[in-house]
C-alpha cells in the first residue's frame, strides 16, 4: 500500500500504454516508471533522504507527474505549491515544511530527463503505509498556512474507491485540466495510474485549449470546477469540437447551480458528478450519484438533485451532528455539521499538534461544512461554516443566492458574501460577471432575486465584475472578495 | 465497509441491471436487494439475532446468493457447508458453530420469495467492519473441522482489490460454475456486485451445459479449478460453441500443467490468470500476472510462466521466509514459508484460541506453503507443508483420511499423499500396510472410507506395501512415498 507501488505495477504490467501525453512529450508506463525512479535517484544524490519535504512548483506537466512518483519512491515527502503565491507566501511554506529541495524550471527538467531501465536497478525506499507521502498547504480559517499530512494509506485507498466508484479503467484519459498541486485534480494521478488510463496535461486553463484536447487525445474524464465548466460550456468553440469521447465530468471545490449542470449535460453531451471533499480527505466525502427514483426525472428536474452534495463517498463514514453530537432528523431541514471519518482522512497538520487536536472529535474530523440529510439518507452542504451570511437575525446560504443569480441569463459567474453593515449586521451582497453583450442592471438583477427568494435573502447590493478573484483551484475567493467588498465599501 | 452496502447500493444506483440469473429466475439487482432484504426479514422473524450463525446446504442458485447478503444485513454469520459432507461431518459443523437455523431445501424457498419493495422499510443492522460475516470450515493438520472466520472488512477489501485487479466492470459477467459454498468462487458474489456485473448461476459442473452457459448468457469471466477446466477444454462441444464473449478464466486451488493453461488459452481463445490462495486470506494470495518481458514469449513457453503463482495480490503484504524468520534469496531456489499480512486475512478460527495463535507469529499469517522467489520478486509454490491435497478443487487433508484407515481393524499402518493425475490434479492416494494374517482388499477399505468420508475424500487408489518408508525420526516420510508413488505409476 504506497504510491511507488502504484507506478512501478502499471509499467511492469501494462508497458507499451501512454502514460502521459504532455504536449510533444509521450510517455509509457515502462518509460514513467524509468524517469520516475532516475528523479527518485538523483534526488537521493542530491541528498534527499526518508522524510526529507521536497517542495515543486510546476504547472500541470509530466515532471509533476513524475515528482509524485518519484518523492513516494524515495520516501519522501512532496509539498505541491500553488503556482499564483507570491514569493512571500511560498517562502513561508518553504520554511514551515524544512524542504529540502525545490523542484522548479531548468534544474527540474534536467533531473526529471530520460533514463531508460533506470527502474532495474533502483531500489525503492521501505515505505509504511502510514508515512507520509505529501503535504499539502491550506490557509484554513486562520489565514496562517498549515500542512495537511496524507500517508500512502490515504492516497492509495482514495485512489483505489475512486477507481470503483467511477469504474475507471485502462480504457480512460484524464484531461488534467485543474491544477494538479491541488487534490481535486491530483487524486487521478493516483487513480487512473491505478488501472493503467492515460494522462493528458493541460498547463494552463483556456476554453479553446481545453475543448480542442478533448477531441484530440479523445478524453474520457476531467474534474472542472464550476468557474471553469461555466466558461467551457459557454464558449463558441463547444459547439464545433468533437467532444463524444467524455463520458464523465466531475465537478466540486463549490456548489454549482442546477442551470450550469444541465447546460453541462446538454453541451458536452455527458454525465455529470457533483463532489464534495477538502484536502483533509483526499479529497472525497461524498458523491452526487442519484437514487433510483431520482435518476429517471427529465433533465431539468434531474439537474437540482444532481446539483447536490450526494452520498458518501466508497469508505467514507459520515454523519452530521447537532452541537451536542447527537445526529440532525433525516428531514432534508434540520442543519448540521458533517464530521467524518474513514482511511482517506488525514492523521492531522504537519507539526501542529494544536490543530489537529482542535479539528478532531473522537476520531472523527469535524469538517465546519453544515449540511442536511434527506430521507434517502443523501448529505446536501448548505454552506461551509464560514460562509453563511447572518443579516438582520436570518441566516442566509449564499448557495441558495447564488443558484438564482445563474438562473439569470445576463449571468455567467456569480458570487454571494456578507459584508459587515450596521443595519442588517451583514448584508447580503452579489458579486457578478456579465456574459459578454448581455447588458443588465442592479435594478434588475435584484427584482429577478425578489421574485425567487424571500426578501431578506435578496441582495442589498450587486456589484458588477470584470472577473472574480480566484484560489489557485480556480474557486472563488470569497475571503479575498469579502475582503475587496469590505475595502471598497469602506 | 459491509456487505449489505454493497447489495444496497448496486440495488439503488442500477435498479435494472440483471443481477442473477438462476434458469428461469432473472434477478435485476432491485429486486435481489428487495429479495435478500425480505429474507433479512424473515430469519429475523425465526429469531436470528446479530451474531447468530446461520448454515446453508445449497448448490449455486440465487437463493445462496441471496443469503450471503440477508444475514450480513442483519448482523448474523453465514456458515456455507460442502453439499458433499456426510451428514456425520455436517452435523459436526453445525454443533461447532452454534448454528441456529439451517438454509435448505423447500423451507428456504419460501424463506427467499419475491418481495417487492422489501429494502423501502429494512432496517439493516449496524455492522462493525471487524464483525464477523461468514465461517467457512476447514478439516486442518488435526481432522477436526475449524472454522475460519472472515470478517466484513476482509471480505469487502477483498472484493475492492479483485475488482481493481481484474479490471471488473457492469459490462463482465460471471458464471458460478465451481461452487459457491468455497472461495474460490464465493469472492466473485460480491466483487461482481460491487461493479453491478451479472451473475450467472451453474449449479453442477457438467462440460456441455458450461458451455452453453457460456455462449447463452455472454459470460466474460469464470473460475474453474484444473480438473474442471481439463474436461472443458476437451469436450467436443468446446469447438461448437461461441465463446467470444469470454476474457479471462482464473484458476487455483491447485497446480496447473503448462500443458493444460496453453490448451485453455487456444480452446478457450481467453486470457488465462493463475491464482493461489487459502480460505484463511478471502482467498487471493497470488495472481500469475507476467512481467514485462514475459508476457511477449510464444504462447508455449509463455505457458510454463503462466502456470506460477505469481506477483502478490494487491494489499496483501507477502514474505518468504527460512525457518530463522529471514527472507529467502531471490534466486527461484531457495525454499521458504509463505508468511502473510493484509486486511484480507482472517482474524483466526472460531473458538479455537490456541489454533489461532499458532497460525500467527508477530502478525503474520504463518501458511504453511513452500516457495520460491524469482529475481522478479515472483513467488512460486513448490509444496504444500500440510500435506494438503487438492483434488477436483476440493481440500483434502492426509490426516483426516489416515484417521478412518487406521479405524479398519486390518490396518496397521497407512499414509496418504497426493498423486499428480491428469482429470483430479491430485489424486488422493492410500499406501496401507496390513496386520498380519488380515485379509482385505481394496474395493472393502474404500468402500469402508465411503460410509465415513465425503466422496472426493475417498481414496483413488489403495496400495498394500510391506512397510512405509520412514524418516530418521520414525515418521512416515511423505516425501520419499509420494516419490515412489509417481515412479511406480509412472
Amino acid at each position: 500500500m504506497d504510491l511507488w507501488t502504484i507506478l512501478r505495477r502499471a509499467g511492469d504490467e501494462t508497458p507499451d500504454r501512454p502514460a502521459v501525453i504532455d504536449g510533444k512529450v509521450r510517455l509509457t508506463y515502462a518509460e514513467a516508471r524509468d524517469r520516475a525512479a532516475a528523479l527518485g535517484d538523483r534526488l537521493r544524490k542530491r541528498g534527499v533522504e526518508p522524510g526529507d519535504r521536497v517542495a515543486i512548483r510546476e504547472p500541470n506537466t509530466h515532471r509533476f507527474f513524475l515528482a509524485y512518483y518519484a518523492s513516494a519512491a524515495i520516501g519522501a515527502v512532496l509539498v505541491p505549491l500553488n503556482t499564483r503565491l507570491s514569493e512571500r507566501e511560498a517562502e513561508e511554506i518553504l520554511e514551515d515544511a524544512g524542504v529540502r529541495i525545490l523542484l522548479s524550471g531548468e534544474d527540474f527538467e534536467g533531473l526529471a530527463a530520460a533514463a531508460p531501465g533506470a527502474a532495474r536497478s533502483f531500489d525503492p525506499a521501505p515505505v509504511s503505509p502510514d508515512d507520509t507521502a505529501q503535504l499539502y498547504y491550506t490557509s484554513g480559517t486562520t489565514g496562517r498556512p498549515k500542512g495537511v499530512m496524507l500517508t500512502h494509506r490515504n492516497v492509495v485507498r482514495h485512489a483505489e474507491a475512486a477507481a470503483l466508484e467511477l469504474g475507471l479503467s485502462g480504457e480512460d484519459v484524464w484531461g488534467h485540466i485543474a491544477p494538479m498541486f491541488h487534490l481535486a485534480d491530483a487524486w487521478a494521478v493516483f487513480a487512473i495510474t491505478l488501472v493503467g488510463g492515460a494522462h493528458v496535461m493541460v498547463p494552463r486553463f483556456d476554453a479553446p485549449s481545453v475543448l480542442l484536447a478533448i477531441e484530440e487525445h479523445r478524453i474520457t474524464l476531467s474534474n472542472l470546477v464550476p468557474t471553469m465548466l461555466a466558461r467551457l460550456v459557454a464558449h463558441p468553440e463547444a459547439g464545433r469540437r468533437d467532444l463524444r469521447s467524455l463520458r464523465l465530468i466531475l465537478s466540486g471545490g463549490a456548489p454549482i447551480a442546477p442551470g450550469l449542470v444541465r447546460r453541462t449535460i446538454e453541451t458536452l453531451g455527458c454525465e455529470y458528478l457533483q463532489t464534495y471533499g477538502m484536502t483533509e480527505t483526499s479529497p472525497y466525502l461524498t458523491l452526487g450519484v442519484l437514487p433510483e427514483d431520482l435518476r429517471r426525472l427529465p433533465l431539468p428536474e434531474r439537474a437540482r438533485y444532481l446539483a447536490r452534495t450526494g452520498r458518501p463517498f466508497r469508505g467514507v463514514e459520515l454523519r452530521v451532528l447537532r452541537p451536542d453530537g447527537t445526529p440532525v432528523a433525516a428531514d432534508d431541514r434540520e442543519v448540521g455539521e458533517i464530521h467524518v471519518r474513514g482511511e482517506t482522512v488525514t492523521p492531522g497538520y504537519w507539526n501542529r499538534p494544536e490543530e489537529t487536536a482542535a479539528a478532531f472529535r473522537e476520531g472523527w474530523l469535524a469538517t465546519g461544512d453544515l449540511a442536511v440529510v434527506d430521507e434517502h439518507g443523501l448529505v446536501n452542504i448548505v454552506d461551509r461554516a464560514k460562509d453563511m451570511i447572518v443579516t438582520g437575525g436570518e441566516n442566509v446560504f449564499s448557495i441558495e443566492v447564488e443558484n438564482v443569480l445563474f438562473e439569470h441569463p445576463a449571468v455567467l459567474e456569480a458570487a454571494v458574501v456578507g459584508v459587515p453593515d450596521e443595519e442588517w449586521g451583514e448584508a447580503v451582497t452579489a458579486a457578478v460577471v456579465l456574459r459578454p453583450g448581455a447588458p443588465t442592471g442592479e435594478g434588475e438583477i435584484r427584482a429577478f432575486c425578489r421574485e425567487r427568494l424571500a426578501g431578506y435573502k435578496v441582495p442589498k447590493r450587486v456589484l458588477f465584475l470584470p472577473d472574480l478573484p480566484k484560489t489557485g483551484s480556480g474557486k472563488v475567493s470569497k475571503r479575498v472578495l469579502r475582503a475587496r467588498l469590505r475595502d471598497g465599501a469602506g
